[in-house]
């Protein structure tokens, strides 16, 4: 039987990409001591990097929210792959958002939005985290937004 | 009876702004298993965002460091927000500072000791703690500094 | 006796620089609860910032990874200053990989597989760590890279 979070995500129309092999030696998430951290994703779908380029800069708001939308989808993928379950989250305790963006971009909050937004959406009060939202001055693979996670789970 | 920590801010005759709501879906903390998360602050006052604009290009270290030191004051507002009582506060675990800079601008350490030294002098030892300092090419609402926090807590 | 991961270091020939001290009044490392934090750590050798500007432009690949591995060897270097004993070391948890870099510069995760292959090299399995790589339009001492870290301990 698929689990609550699953049923969530069939509601809501939307598909958990594949989980991505990590791009080096590192490792796409560690789960210990009640803790799962996920590394950085970037916004990839199946076909590899899907919205690139930097925000002030040739990529709009809408652009940007739908890239940290799509690393949001990454990160509850590995979450996955990591748990089997997305029901064993307890909560989302952090988001880090870096954004791709030109000196005097001012719109980061309403960038991460795109991820904050739809984890509230999808895991409901578990999904309330803490944040940060900052400018890069280039992300991996030219990514318009990077984000990774902290979560609580059981 | 106010804590020890409310008598030290009272005797550096600091003020504690109100604790920000979150831009976004997001919420300021999270209090989980002994530790507090606290989401990136941004140099506000009570009339929102004081110190705008990039180190290295009209900023100056003097107005850095106070940017930093503002960043601070509202981690500790919404420390109290969380716990009620900041004498909970067992450890400041970490800060992450990011300086909106120039490329070039080489003095990040001394514009997050703003908050480094500010949080050393209102906790004592209970205030040393590990940080970054990195340059961001922008940051959200154009402010100079934004930084986030972990506590151990009671 | 030395420990496993000393003899490690010596038959890769690796000799551990000097663990610095904090530019500020932070401390490199906290170690709570069974973690260890350490603070960003700098491309230093004993002499000062070994490798200094930005990827993309004078600083290439090969440098910026030899920098990142200079910023993995004071990460161990703090490490044995906590714990005296780098065997206490149960798993790398995290690494943040800050890196000095232009806007469209895209290599940062090879960057950051200096540090990353270093510690799977030393520390085996328990090396393999979650991470994040981002571009910084600058960097403490003008540093090339920059890089952080939390350890599960015994």
């Amino acid at each position: 039987m698929a689990g609550n979070i699953e049923a969530r995500l069939k509601a809501l129309d939307l598909t958990l990409p594949e989980a991505k092999a990590a791009i080096g030696s590192y490792v796409p998430f560690v789960h210990m001591n009640g803790q799962l951290l996920i590394s950085g994703q970037l916004p990839m779908n199946d076909g590899g990097i899907a919205i690139a380029g930097t925000l002030g800069e040739g990529v709009g708001l809408t652009q940007g929210q739908e890239a940290a939308k799509l690393c949001a989808l990454n990160i509850l993928a590995q979450a996955k792959a990591a748990l089997g379950d997305l029901d064993r989250i307890v909560q989302l305790l952090r988001l880090n958002g870096f954004v791709n963006a030109t000196p005097g971009f001012a719109d980061h909050p309403k960038v991460i939005n795109g991820a904050s937004d739809l984890m509230v959406e999808i895991l409901g009060d578990k999904g309330r985290h803490t944040r940060i939202a900052v400018g890069c001055s280039s992300l991996p693979l030219n990514a318009a937004v990077e984000i990774d996670a902290i979560f609580a789970i059981d």
